[in-house]
C-alpha cells in the first residue's frame, strides 16, 4: 500500500438526469436525478482506493456546492486537502433520454485567483511529506494557466515527488515540459501536444519524450489498447473485446492501475496486463472502479501483452 | 414583528442552465448554472423576512444535498426545523436560452417515511411554542397523503396556532376540511378543490367556505388581482399593469403580506392594498422579495382597492 496525493484542479459536479424523452420548451418530468462528485484526479484517486492505496486528494474546490465532494471524501476515506474558492465548481448536466440520446450542457466553471493558487502551492510542502507519488490529473479551470501547471509540476518534482500527469491541450505540453515520471495521453492528445509528427512519427516523438527524462509514457488507444514506454522498452497490450456500457473514466482506471503496478515494483508485463484489464472492465460499467475482483481476473487472463522492442 | 413558523414539505432545488441555445444530442455549453433553494413555504419565508418578521423554517430536506437551503437560512436569519431525509431534495432543472426559451426539467423528489413524518410531528410541540401563526405552504413529496396533511394541520390547529396554507388539488382539498385560518388558492385551484360549482359559483362556494371556518379566503386572479373573502366582508383589489419579468413567487408574496397585514391589524383596505402591491413588485422582478421599499411604495399607491359587499 501506498500514500498518494491525486490532484485535481478543475473538478465538475456531474448531474445525469434521466428523462423519458425531452420536449424542448415544455415542462418534463425527469426520472431520476443522479448528483456525482468528479473529475479526472478524483476518478484516479478512487481507483487508486479500490486497490488498496491510502489517498489525498486536493485542487480547487468551489465552496458553496462542495457537498457531494465532502460526501464522497468521507466515504472512500479521502483527506480533503482540496482549497475552497468562492462560488460553485463546474456543474456537467447530462440529460439521458430513454432512446440513448445524451444531451451535455457543461458549465463555466470557477474562477481561480492568485490568492487560490498560492494556498495550493503553500500547502504542498506539508501535503507532499510522506507520500510517494502524485497524481495531477483534468483540465484547467479559468485562471489557472498552463505555464502555471508547469510551475507547478516541477515544485512537487522539487519536493522529491513523482509525478503523473494526465492532462490535454495547451496544459499537456507544459506539463511534459516540466518532465514528470508519468503521463497517460490518448493518441490525439499526444499528437496535439507535440505538433506535426516528422518522420518516425508518434513513436519517435514518444521516444524523444522518453529521452527527455519523462519515465513512463503511456499511450492509451482505446479499444485497441494501450503503448507503454518505459525503462523495458515498448510494451503493448490489447484488451478483450467487452460489450461498451460507458467509457467514462477508462483512461483514469488506466493511469490508476499503471501507478498501482509501478510502485509494487511488478515486472513490467504484468503491470500493463493488470492496467488494460482495470480499463476494460471500467468500460464494462456505467460507473467505473473495481467492484468485481473475479471478473476483472477472467479479464486480466484475457489481455494479449507483448513487448515489442 | 411576530415570530412565524413556515412548513415546506416538498421544497426543491431550483437549476437554472443559461446557454446561448440548446442542440439535442451534442455537447452545448452552458453560461451559467445558478442553484437557489426553492419551494413555496420557504419563498413566504423569506417575503415575511424582508416584512420584518421573525422566522423558523421546517418540513422534510434530502441529508444529501442540503448545503443550498442551509446557506438561505444562515444568510436569512431561519431558525432551521426541517426534517433530514436520506436521498436529495428534487432538483428542478430550468433550461433557459437566450431566445427566451425554457425547457424544464422537474425531478422526481424524496420519498418521506413514515419515521420522518412523525419525527415533524414529534417536534411540533416544542416548534410551535411562542409561534403567532404557521405557514404550510407548497405540494406533498411522495409518502406523505392529503389525509396526513389534514391530520398536520389540525394538530397545528390544536396547539394553538393560526395556520395559513397554500397548495392545491387533493392536499388544497384535505387541507380546506381542516378549516385553516387563511387560505389562497388561485382561481383554477379552488375550482378544482371544491369540485363543480352550482348556482352562484365560486363566489358562494368562497362564502361556504367562510361559513365553514376559514376566517380569510384569498383568491387570487393572476394580473386581474385579488378577491378576499374575509370578516369585513369581500374585498377586491386591482393591481397597476406592469412589465412581467417572472411570475415565480408573485402567489408566495401575496400570501406573505396578507399574513403581514392581518397580523398587524391594520384596516382590511390596507392591508389588501399592501398585499396586491407585494405581489405586483414580485411579478416586475425575476427574482421575489422587497429589496425596492420606494417601488413598493409606488405600487401601493397605483393598486384600487373596494369593499364589495
Amino acid at each position: 500500500m501506498a500514500r498518494i496525493l491525486s490532484l485535481t484542479l478543475n473538478p465538475a459536479l456531474d448531474l445525469t438526469v434521466r428523462l423519458r424523452s425531452l420536449e424542448l420548451g415544455a415542462v418534463n418530468r425527469s426520472e431520476a436525478v443522479l448528483a456525482q462528485a468528479a473529475g479526472k484526479g478524483l476518478n484516479v484517486a478512487q481507483v487508486l482506493a479500490d486497490l488498496g492505496h491510502e489517498l489525498s486528494v486536493g485542487g480547487f474546490l468551489g465552496a458553496d456546492n462542495a457537498e457531494a465532494f465532502e460526501a464522497l471524501f468521507r466515504r472512500r476515506g479521502f483527506r480533503d486537502a482540496f482549497v475552497r474558492v468562492p462560488g460553485e465548481t463546474r456543474s456537467n448536466i447530462k440529460l439521458a433520454e430513454r432512446s440513448g440520446r445524451i444531451t451535455d450542457l457543461n458549465g463555466p466553471g470557477l474562477e481561480v485567483d492568485a490568492a487560490a493558487r498560492q494556498r495550493l502551492l503553500d500547502g504542498l510542502d506539508e501535503l507532499a511529506a510522506g507520500q510517494d507519488l502524485v497524481v495531477v490529473a483534468g483540465s484547467l479551470p479559468r485562471g489557472v494557466e498552463p505555464q502555471w501547471l508547469r510551475e507547478l509540476l516541477l515544485r512537487l518534482k522539487r519536493l522529491g515527488l513523482r509525478v503523473a500527469l494526465d492532462s490535454s491541450g495547451e496544459a499537456l505540453r507544459q506539463g511534459l515540459a516540466a518532465g514528470p515520471w508519468l503521463v497517460k495521453p490518448n493518441v490525439e492528445e499526444l499528437a496535439e501536444a507535440c505538433g506535426p509528427a516528422g518522420e518516425g512519427g508518434l513513436d519517435a516523438q514518444a521516444r524523444a519524450l522518453r529521452a527527455g527524462g519523462i519515465e513512463h509514457l503511456v499511450l492509451s488507444e482505446g479499444a485497441e489498447g494501450v503503448r507503454w514506454y518505459g525503462p523495458e522498452g515498448l510494451w503493448q497490450a490489447t484488451p478483450p473485446k467487452v460489450e461498451v456500457a460507458s467509457t467514462v473514466g477508462a483512461g483514469d482506471s488506466l493511469l490508476a492501475a499503471m501507478v498501482d503496478g509501478l510502485l509494487a515494483g511488478r515486472p513490467a508485463g504484468q503491470v500493463l496486463r493488470q492496467a488494460t484489464a482495470v480499463a476494460a472492465l471500467a468500460v464494462t460499467q456505467f460507473d467505473f472502479g473495481i467492484a468485481d475482483r473475479e471478473r476483472l481476473a477472467r479479464l486480466q487472463a484475457q489481455v494479449a501483452v507483448r513487448a515489442l522492442d
